[in-house]
């Protein structure tokens, strides 16, 4: 079932029409929610087992990591994710990284500056929280950047992302795919909701009049920076349930393909034994 | 229950004596290995509640944030805590930072610089795992501090952890209790499984041999900086479900002891909703 899910969320390479991806959809998957909860749940085991393997690896000079890219409109469901399908791996082996606004200081450098300082060292998983895409996103909706600067950032970002998987990263990029109809359910949940105030900023519906103009702008950047070192999935994510059992399957079948190995000890395993069974027990 | 582990693992203001501390004990709760698993699952929905309020009230202001410091011998379980303790709450609101032996950049500034860069944002849950207590437990027993230094170190750590508290940091501070037979116990484990020599350390036995001497350096520890602002707390840990339990407990204890509150909107619900009403929807 894994792949299955892995490979229909795969954006082809090429023109990309994101008006052809349904969003309530649940590509590669058969059962019901509660199937679909139970397949995350079950998954748990061998996430946290091959995540342990990257982490040894790390432990023992491998220079592989995970960098796992989290777009989407807000609303979308990138805290969800977090949440529920990244919160299935230990949480010494995760990194986060938060891109809000770029600060004064942040602006002062290049885009891609801030960025590389989130990057994960060997044997994390580090996970995006927004990326180095706003760059190529809000900035050319709301015009932030000129038009020859977004240009240059397409490629800017294929060159920076070729030099990580160089480096040793696996990259997986996901877009969170929902309807502006499942953004405004959403929204008005958050203004219901006394508790969920905090998670609303007047300035979600500013951005969400722009929605065909954002969609436009990810279908830009979703197609010229789909490359074979970093690969683009579009997660149809109206359902919660299958949002998350997406991006953890693709999680799993990142580390899977991986072909993780535990380290092979760099001292003399029976030398140690002996030393442990000739010890004088400490008082 | 809750209250029951959190208080009767708190250490008491005054000398300290670890032997009489049981290592294989689990006080405060009468259940069972699988009761204590129950209970610490039982408990995960109200820690990751009380963690949204604190991450909310981060948000709109507040400087309120949690420290948890784990401590322990080798094999005493502070990844395990990570995992299934600190592991239950969102993880986007979790900063861990784990100290190794310090660099020779990090040797050059106080023994304090690197703590404070690792330092908790407001609205999160910041873990040490090991700490600037580090600096006054194998500096001591190693001699790689003079006495004069070592001494100078408690009054500095009382200082800097008092200065946390009135910033807004609660410190919850934990030393896992674990006896050399149980270490021993899990050094061979490691050495036994070929899947666990990345963990195993020809060092640790090096360590080990000084059991007592960190023992002794334990207990002036803990007794010169015990504080009412940032309290110890022994936890029994050669019950591996205990100590994940207790340490749940007591975040669990510290987040209900902060009367947390869903921050108030700052902007007009009403008219948001409004607006949401009247909009054109978007294409």
């Amino acid at each position: 079932m894994t792949d299955a899910i892995a490979e229909t969320v795969r954006l082809p390479i090429g023109p990309v029409d994101l008006t052809t991806i349904e969003t309530d959809a649940a590509p590669g998957f058969s059962g019901t929610k509660s199937d679909g909860k139970a397949a995350l749940a079950e998954i748990a085991d061998d996430l946290a087992g091959l995540q342990e393997r990257l982490w040894a690896e790390g432990t023992s000079g491998s220079r592989r990591r995970i960098l796992l890219v989290l777009q989407g409109m807000d609303t979308s469901g990138k805290g969800g994710v977090l949440r529920h399908a990244v919160g299935l791996i230990d949480p010494q082996g995760v990194r986060i990284t938060s891109f809000k606004a770029p600060t004064d200081a942040e602006l002062k450098h290049d885009f891609l500056w801030r960025i590389k300082k989130g990057l994960p060292e060997a044997g994390y998983v580090g996970v995006f929280d927004r990326s180095h895409y706003e760059d190529v996103l809000i900035a050319k909706v709301r015009g932030y950047a000129e038009p020859e600067e977004i240009e240059r950032r397409y490629d800017a970002i294929n060159d920076f992302e070729a030099g990580l998987a160089a480096e040793g990263t696996t990259i997986i990029k996901c877009m969170l795919h929902i309807s502006p109809e499942k953004q405004k359910e959403r929204l008005k949940a958050r203004l219901d909701k006394p508790e969920k105030h905090y998670k609303y900023n007047p300035g979600d519906l500013d951005e969400r009049a722009h929605w065909s103009k954002y969609q436009n702008a990810y279908e830009i950047a979703l197609e010229r920076t789909n490359t074979d070192l970093a690969r683009w999935h579009v997660i149809p994510s109206d359902k919660k349930w299958f949002r998350n059992l997406a991006v953890a399957e693709l999680l799993l079948a990142t580390l899977r393909g991986m072909d993780l190995q535990w380290p092979l000890a760099d001292f003399d395993v029976e030398a140690q034994k002996q030393r442990m069974f000739d010890e004088t027990p400490p008082a």
